[in-house]
């Protein structure tokens, strides 16, 4: 079973995510948690291979369950690990070989083209404080079937995260 | 990959465990997560069909990863997720296939017989309120052979999570 885990770093109001080639989608930096890490040290150690840059202090945001399928059937189950941070060390790497990094407004994270799961996980983890846990069916071609989150909807009465 | 959830109940003073019969230690009750569950549904789901409790708002605790050894071959990975409860609803099961519940003091923890790294998780998870990341890596006979823990010490200055 694959395990990726990642990190919303948030520097003002903005966020830095990776542009991939492949379809033009943004993503959050991160990548394959290696055998007996613990889910933060991979985080910190893939978010400084992409990036070049040493995440201070990433908390967990949320946990997430990833089925994709080929038709009616289940190809493949994997899990997302995803931390939030405010503060970092080091320089922006100039070159990423996964993609483009780009500092992203939290405005247009709305219509930049993504998983629809991710534009989800990030209208919760921009929002609220709370553990999100989430499970998502994907097609093979990563169209959103449905999924589901705990808290279903942003918790907005709560500190407002992205501040 | 196994995947295992559990959750720490407390009530008062009282930690809800298992004994299982095969080396006599106890456990902290859950098992194994079923394909697409959010790490959330299969410990309260988990919990439910060994006690017959229903947890009320668990949260998570902490994140392991585990590698079983043989020799100096890894012959497994597995990863657990944690929870911790203080309430519930529902009357204890009579009966559990797994082996006995019994409610069990925090004090009694410190001597009872079990894997070592889940006392480690214990002295942590019972005293701070800062999710806790682990590896811990065990012999086929579940022998401890080393482990490291973030936060490496309990973080007692902070809540007084077990109070």
């Amino acid at each position: 079973m694959q395990r990726v885990t990642n990190c919303i770093l948030l520097n003002e109001d903005k966020v830095l995510l990776l542009k991939k080639p492949r379809r033009g989608w943004y993503a959050i930096p991160g990548g394959k948690m290696e055998q007996g890490e613990t889910i933060k040290e991979s985080a910190v150690r893939e978010y400084q291979e992409e990036t070049e840059l040493e995440l201070t202090d990433p908390e967990l945001g949320g946990i997430f369950t990833f089925l994709i399928y080929s038709g009616r059937t289940i190809v493949q189950e994997w899990m997302m690990f995803t931390f939030f941070c405010r503060s970092f060390t080091g320089k922006l790497a100039g070159y990423c070989r996964e993609g483009e990094l780009e500092w992203v407004t939290f405005d247009a994270i709305r219509t930049l083209p993504m998983a629809e799961g991710d534009r989800k996980i990030f209208e919760h983890l921009l929002v609220s404080n709370k553990t999100l846990y989430g499970s998502f069916s994907y097609t093979e071609d990563y169209n959103l079937i449905n999924y589901r989150l705990d808290p279903s909807s942003p918790c907005r009465g709560e500190m407002y995260r992205a501040k």
